[in-house]
C-alpha cells in the first residue's frame, strides 16, 4: 500500500523535504498543507524587496508552486490549514475556505515556521503598524512604502537582523528613521564588538538609534502617530516591530507533542519528536548546537533547508541525520557585514561549562599596501580547559560573511584554537594578509590560552 | 652563555624566526644574515606595484630594517652572504664586499628561498628579459615599464601566479600582451574548471593566448626582439619569465644537509633538517601535506611565515610544530579569483592511496534575486573509500578566496563530506545563497560517493 507522507507548512523545511522525499521514493504519497497562498519563499529578502533591489515579491520564490505539483509530483494544497493532530490514530484534521477534512498520514513533518513575536506595547494594532515575517506582511509594508509620499519618519522597533535591515531600506527611500532597542547593543547576539561598530554604521547612515529604550506605547488614532517611550514621545507615520520571532507551536502542543526549553519543539538527531513517526524541522524547532551539544533554537533558513531534507530522506527510507547548528549569522547593515558563528557570550559559555577566554582583534582585509583594503575587527573564544574554540564574530566592510564559515568549518571540526592558528587558508594581496585575521585572532587567543 | 640563533635569509620565514625567538627569549643573540639589501618584504605584490597599484617599492616591506635592529634588538646584517656551513663546528662562512668572517651558532635556520626557474630557452640573457622573484628585479621591471613609452608589445613565459599577474600588470599599461604556457592549461594546479575560466577570462582582456606552447628561443640582437616557437616568431619588446621557482638549496647540500623527494630541504614535524639543531623553512624546505601526511614544495608566503615563527618558538624553548599545508592558493586574474586548497588533481589523489570521485557545480554567491550576483564554479574532490573531502577549487568574480578557505579548514579537520555538507555557514542574501555553493558542491558530491 502507498505511504503517505503528510507535511504541515509549505516553505524552506516543509518543500526541502517534500522535494527529497519525492525524488528518493517515486511511490511515497507526498502531501502538502499550507495554510497561505506563497510556499518555499525567501523571507530573508522581503527587507531588499521594500528596499527596491528586489523588483517583484514573486522573486523572492525560489521554486513556483506548479513546479512542485507538474515536475515533482507533489500533492501541496495551499488554502488548507491543518487544526488538529491526532497522533493515536495518525489523522490530521485540515480547514479550507469551504470545507473540512481528516487526511491520515504514515509519516508526519510539522513545519509550521514561526511568527513576528508581538512586544507588550499599547496600540500594536493601529494602522500603520507592521511586521515582516511573511510574504503578504512584506507586501503590505512595501505598498505603504511606496504609495504615500506622506510618510517622512518611520520607527523601527527592535536593533536585530529585521530591524537593521528594514532601516537600512528606509534609509533608501530618504525616509527618517527612529531606531528603539531595548537592550544597550543591536544584534545582541553577536556582542559588543560587532553591536558598537553597526551602531556606529546605523547613526554614520542617519538612523536616531535609542538604546537600552523599551516602547511603551503606540500612540494615534486609528493610525500610528508617535512613538512614546519613558522620556519622550517621537512623532512618526509609520511603525516597523522587528522584536524576534516566536514558533508556531501550538498545533504540535495540542497534539501532545513535547517542546524543549527554549520552547520550539524537541527533536532528536533525526528530527523526530516523542510521537511516533512524527518529525519537527524549521523554524518551529529545536536542533542540537555543535559546540554545546544542547537543544537550542536559531531560526535560520539554511537550518530549516538541511533538517527538511534531510528528514526528506529518512522518510524515503535512508535515515539521515539532520546536522547540528552553530548559529553561524551574517547580515548586512548599509556598508557593513556583521557575522558570527558558535557560542561568543562568556556568560552562555559558563553555562554550557567552558571557561572562556576572548580576544578581539583589529586586522585589514587586505595586504596592508593593497588599495582598497578596510579594517575588520574579529572576536574569538576559546575554552581555557580544552583549547577548542568555542565561536567568533567578525565585523567590517569586506571578507565577512565567508570568513566567519573558516570559523564555523573548525567548530564543526571540534577543532582547537592551536589547530585554527596553523590552518592553511588563502592568501593573495587583493583578498587577505598573508596571516588572515582569523589565523591572526587565533594567534592572540593561543596567546592568552597557554 | 649566551647561545645564538643564526638564520641565513632576512624574508618571511627568517625575519618571522627572528622576531619570535627574540620576543620570547630576549638573551637569546638572535643574528640575521641577509645577502641583498632588502628584508620581510612581500614579494606577492611585485605585480602590482608595476601595475601601478602599489606606487612605493618600499611599500612592500611589511617591518622595516631598523625596527628589527631597534625595536626587536635583532642583529640584521644586510649585504652579508653566508657562503658555507659546517654543521660539525657550527660555523658559517660569512662574505661580505669587504670581508670574509666565520659566525658560530647554537641553532641555525636556513631559509635562503627560492629564486625564479630559468626555462630551457635560448636568449634569456638578452636585455628586456625580466624575471620576477625579489625586490631588486621587481624594480627593474618597473622602470622599464615606466621608462620607454616605445614598450608596445610585451611576452609572458608561463601560465602561472606570476604570469598571470603580469598579464594584468602588462594590460593596465595598455601593453599587448603573449601569453605562453607550455601546458595545455593556466594554471595547471587549479585543475581544469579553473584554466578554461581564466583562460577565457584573460582572452576578454586582450591577451593573445598560446597553450600548449612551448618557447624556444629569444630572438634578438642584444636586445629581445622576438618570441620563437616551433610555428611562429611573435614580434615582442620585452619579455616577462614566470616560469615557477627552485628552491635555493645549493648552501645546504653543500654542507651534507639533506633534500627530500621534492628537491627542497626535508624536514620533521619541528622544521629541523637532519643536522643537529639545523633548521630549514620557507620557499626552501618541504612541509607535510594535510591530507597526503607527505613531504611537499608548495613555496607560498603563509607556509614561510608559521614555519619561521614556529622555529623561532621552538628555539625559544618552547617547542612548537611547524604546522601543515594544505596547498591553499588564490589568485586574481583580471576581474576573476581562482583558488584552490588540497588535493584535486585525481591521478595526484590515486598515488597519495586515495579513490579519487570529483565533481563540478556552477552556484550563485548570492541570493538569485540579489542584485549583483555572479556564478562560482567549485570542483570538490572526496575519496570514495573513507569518504573524506580531499580538496576543491573555486573559480568566479565574488566570495572566491575566503569560501576556498571553509574547504580547508575542513582538510585540516579531516572532515568527510557528509560533514561539509551539514556545515552551518553563514548565509543572507547579499553574501550567498541559503546553501552556500560550498554546501552544494559537498551535497552532489555525497551523492555521486554512496
Amino acid at each position: 500500500m502507498t505511504e503517505t507522507f503528510l507535511i504541515v507548512g509549505g516553505d524552506a523545511a516543509g518543500m526541502s523535504a517534500a522535494s527529497k522525499a519525492k525524488r528518493d521514493d517515486p511511490d511515497l504519497d507526498v502531501v502538502v498543507l499550507e495554510r497561505g497562498e506563497w510556499v518555499s519563499y525567501g523571507a530573508c529578502g522581503l527587507p531588499y524587496y521594500v528596499k527596491g533591489d528586489v523588483s517583484e515579491l514573486e522573486d523572492l520564490v525560489a521554486v513556483p508552486p506548479e513546479r512542485f505539483v507538474e515536475e515533482r509530483d507533489i500533492d501541496l494544497r495551499t488554502g488548507h490549514e491543518a487544526t488538529a493532530i491526532d497522533t493515536d490514530t495518525r489523522r490530521v484534521t485540515v480547514e479550507t475556505e469551504t470545507e473540512t477534512y481528516e487526511q491520515s498520514y504514515d509519516y508526519l513533518l510539522i513545519a509550521t515556521g514561526a511568527r513576528a513575536l508581538e512586544p507588550p506595547i499599547d496600540g500594536l494594532d493601529r494602522e500603520g503598524v507592521f511586521s515582516l515575517h511573511s510574504m503578504e506582511a512584506g507586501r503590505q509594508l512595501k505598498s505603504f512604502v511606496e504609495s504615500e509620499p506622506g510618510i517622512e519618519h518611520v520607527a523601527v522597533i527592535g536593533g536585530g537582523y529585521v530591524g537593521i535591515e528594514m532601516a537600512e531600506a528606509f534609509r533608501a527611500h530618504d525616509m527618517e528613521v527612529s531606531l528603539f532597542e531595548m537592550l544597550p547593543q543591536v544584534l545582541p547576539t553577536f556582542g559588543e564588538t560587532v553591536g558598537e561598530a553597526v551602531a556606529a554604521e546605523l547613526r554614520e547612515e542617519g538612523v536616531d538609534l535609542h538604546l537600552d529604550t523599551q516602547v511603551q506605547r503606540l500612540a494615534g488614532d486609528e493610525r500610528v502617530r508617535a512613538v512614546e517611550t519613558a522620556e519622550e514621545s517621537v512623532p512618526v507615520d509609520g511603525v516597523l516591530v522587528g522584536a524576534g520571532v516566536v514558533p508556531n507551536t501550538e498545533l504540535a502542543e495540542a497534539a501532545g507533542i513535547e517542546l524543549g526549553e527554549t520552547g520550539a519543539i524537541a527533536t532528536d538527531e533525526y528530527g523526530r519528536t516523542n510521537a511516533p513517526d512524527v518529525y519537527a524541522a524549521g523554524d518551529v524547532a529545536e536542533m542540537d548546537h555543535v559546540v554545546t551539544g544542547e537543544p537550542a533554537h536559531v531560526p535560520l533558513a539554511l537550518t530549516a533547508n538541511r533538517a527538511g531534507r534531510a528528514i526528506g530522506q529518512t522518510v524515503a527510507g535512508d535515515r539521515t541525520r539532520v546536522g547540528e547548528i552553530a548559529g553561524t549569522a551574517v547580515l548586512k547593515a548599509f556598508d557593513l557585514a556583521a557575522a558570527r558563528t558558535g557560542i561568543t557570550d562568556e556568560s552562555e559559555a559558563r553555562e554550557a561549562g567552558f571557561d572562556p577566554v576572548s580576544v578581539t582583534i583589529t586586522a585589514p582585509s587586505r595586504a596592508h599596501y593593497y588599495p582598497g583594503g578596510t579594517e575588520l575587527e574579529i572576536t574569538m573564544v576559546g575554552d581555557h580547559d580544552t583549547g577548542r574554540v568555542l565561536g567568533a564574530t567578525i565585523v567590517g566592510e569586506e571578507g565577512v560573511a565567508k570568513r566567519v564559515d573558516t570559523v564555523a568549518a573548525a567548530l564543526h571540526g571540534e577543532m582547537t584554537v592551536a589547530d585554527v592558528e596553523y590552518m592553511d587558508l588563502s592568501y593573495a594581496p587583493p583578498f587577505s594578509p598573508t596571516w588572515d585575521p582569523v589565523l591572526t585572532a587565533a594567534k592572540v587567543l593561543r596567546g592568552k590560552l597557554d
